[in-house]
């Protein structure tokens, strides 16, 4: 099997992380946090190992600010649901959200009642800055979330420089990483981003089992502003049904997921050698994939980077529309005649096929490239598409 | 290192279930349930083959009434939240609630103002049902939660007995079995409970990262009366922002953790092969522990099972308490002078230690076996508590 569906979660991991794996499970995994023995106490230094690790790759001010959960798709639900919306507010939203993000927006809509409204994009889909200015001149805004990277068209949005718009009204800047982090670099406490949240399978390269966000401490104060969601033991002041006011303990509970976390650290340690080298090879298939689907008829690529600049502002994803198949039905093509995994459909995202045009395709087929695709893949795939088309 | 922390999670797993996790991480672990290619409906089916296994180990009525979530922290929490709690309504909780129970409880007791009471317990801290069924008679019981089995002393509940006197006057049944599940049996469908949370990492020998909640279909309309609380792509109907009406995937969204679920079937599989025979092994090490322990002088059992009948109501857990020590300096010691790992304190359950009368020791010393434990390991932490006490 060709897999190239790296965009859902990264496959195959570091062999190192697979070991990782099997050492933490076996090795540390009792229930960190609460034990007077040994081994928990170890479960629990690989735990703010990890902690440690994943704020100084973000770039968040202290270890203390990244707080862990099953799933960016939780965290961002912790987020959200904690963070006091009323309804005299207006969230931005960009068009390239995931439905982590806009399905629990809009059910917390349902209930408070406040206004979404969607960033202002140019005609090739890309956020439009002066419009975007223009908006919230129209509409302040009070609280923002934008995706760093699409996991549709792989589109690299300008995310700091709507964040500091925003911070001029006073906004709160929500940022789903989940596809962008471990593909851009990201230095959190330098940004007017207020919140982040990444997913650990995707291009960090762990296992399923954890995410999280990670709040910047230098403008925004985690404990007062998201109100915990989610109720339970952390070991720690048992006899109170209440949770603490501040602090790691107010969110993180339950028995912690110590080979998810643990081996995130691994899987860091893997990427972030030659981050840049991995970035800049995967534009060059990006690029030469580009090439070759170009000559082919019959297929239309979403979104495509053509200068320089645009290229530099996309990651290895890229979706297609076929002519002559929906998109589904070309998936299944591709898979049982080429054996070659892709992704097909509308990918979670509500807002950005109405932008993009792909609609008509019943949504796109999306090829998204990971750190062991090979020149040789992307062959294989053209070959394949032109094969089909 | 002499490992009696089983209750927190069971430790070392089954030598199967490490060997699947790496083939399933290695082999599987991709985004099960979205893609069109044959590697994601493997996943799938690896998800779908577990959730029968765990139907059928639980005796649901329909696989599709699991739905899988990261823990039964977790479960607790989207059952409770997502049921329409109103003001007027009087909740029982047992005194052996876990806080993954009683905190969600709190934190909505303070939202929406209902009543929560106490079911009522005889002297030795075991349910007295005759008290329930007048206290049930003076206020009716809305909303019951009991759990199966006391992480703390090990006491198992006559919860069935209680939704039986419960569903008398419609009540909604929550039952905990975090604790009991793969430790006594259970048969949902024949029972009045109307949701159970279960564990995947403690009795059922699974890894951290699963657990879930069962409905009983035939008695509660799942769909209807628990509102989704996490929301998020579910690789279905992407457009559309609000989650499906019916289903499981109104409940699962995000990328399922494939390797903490799939795992789950196997640690099934070594479990129920010898149920009762493990079972009973670890209930003759519990009278086998009781027995050597009576002969020590300053040390106090906490709801020491005497009767047969009683030993058949316990799990292979134990609440010590040290009249020379507070809990958490006997943990101390016991880890550093002897090497053995028990867990301390009040075990993130709230309300039991006033019924067993812990409170001055600082909680208690928590003995928990499992299917690994032997008798030696038994002799070895006897000689150690004769030892210090």
């Amino acid at each position: 099997m060709l897999y190239f569906d790296n965009a859902a979660t990264t496959y195959p991991k570091p062999e190192q992380v697979y070991k990782e794996m099997d050492r933490l499970t076996r090795e540390c995994a009792v229930n960190a946090g609460r034990g007077s023995y040994k081994k928990a106490e170890n479960a629990s230094a690989v735990i703010n190992e990890t902690r440690k690790k994943v704020s100084e790759f973000m770039g968040a001010e202290n270890a203390e600010d990244v707080i862990f959960t099953s799933s960016a798709t939780e965290a961002a639900n912790r987020v959200l649901r904690g963070y006091g919306f009323e309804e005299n507010m207006t969230v931005y939203v960009s068009p390239y959200e995931h439905n982590a993000v806009m399905r629990t927006l809009e059910a917390l809509r349902k209930e408070k009642k406040f206004k979404i409204k969607v960033l202002e994009t140019d005609e090739k889909g890309y956020l439009n800055l002066d419009d975007i200015e223009y908006q919230f001149m129209c509409d302040e805004p009070d609280f923002v979330c934008i995706n760093l990277a699409s996991n549709v068209t792989g589109y690299v949005l300008p995310a700091e420089r709507v964040a500091d718009m925003a911070k001029e009204y006073g906004a709160i800047v929500l940022a789903d990483a989940a596809q962008a982090a471990g593909n851009i670099e990201i230095n959190l406490k330098e940004t007017n981003i207020d919140i982040l949240i990444f997913a650990g399978h995707k291009s960090m390269y762990g296992l399923f089992g954890v995410g999280g966000f990670i709040t910047n401490s230098r403008i925004f104060d985690r404990d007062k502003n998201i109100t915990p969601v989610i109720f339970g033991g952390n070991g720690e002041d048992s006899l109170n049904l209440e949770l603490s006011e501040r602090g790691i303990s107010r969110y993180e509970v339950g028995s912690p997921n110590i080979a998810a976390i643990g081996t995130l650290k691994t899987a860091i340690d893997t990427i972030e050698k030659d981050l840049s080298g991995t970035q800049e090879r995967e534009n060059r298939l990006l690029k030469y994939l580009i090439e070759k689907l170009e000559d082919i008829d019959g297929i239309h690529i979403f979104q495509k980077p053509e200068t320089e600049e645009e290229f530099q502002n996309h990651i290895a994803v890229l979706s297609l529309g076929f002519e002559k198949y929906m998109s589904d039905d070309a998936g299944t093509i591709l898979d049982g005649e080429y054996d070659i995994a892709v992704r097909t459909g509308y990918h979670c995202a509500p807002l950005v096929h109405d932008v993009i045009g792909s609609k008509r395709y019943g949504g796109t087929v999306r090829i998204s490239m990971g750190q062991f695709t090979t020149k040789e893949d992307v062959d294989e795939l053209v070959a394949a598409v032109r094969d089909m088309r």
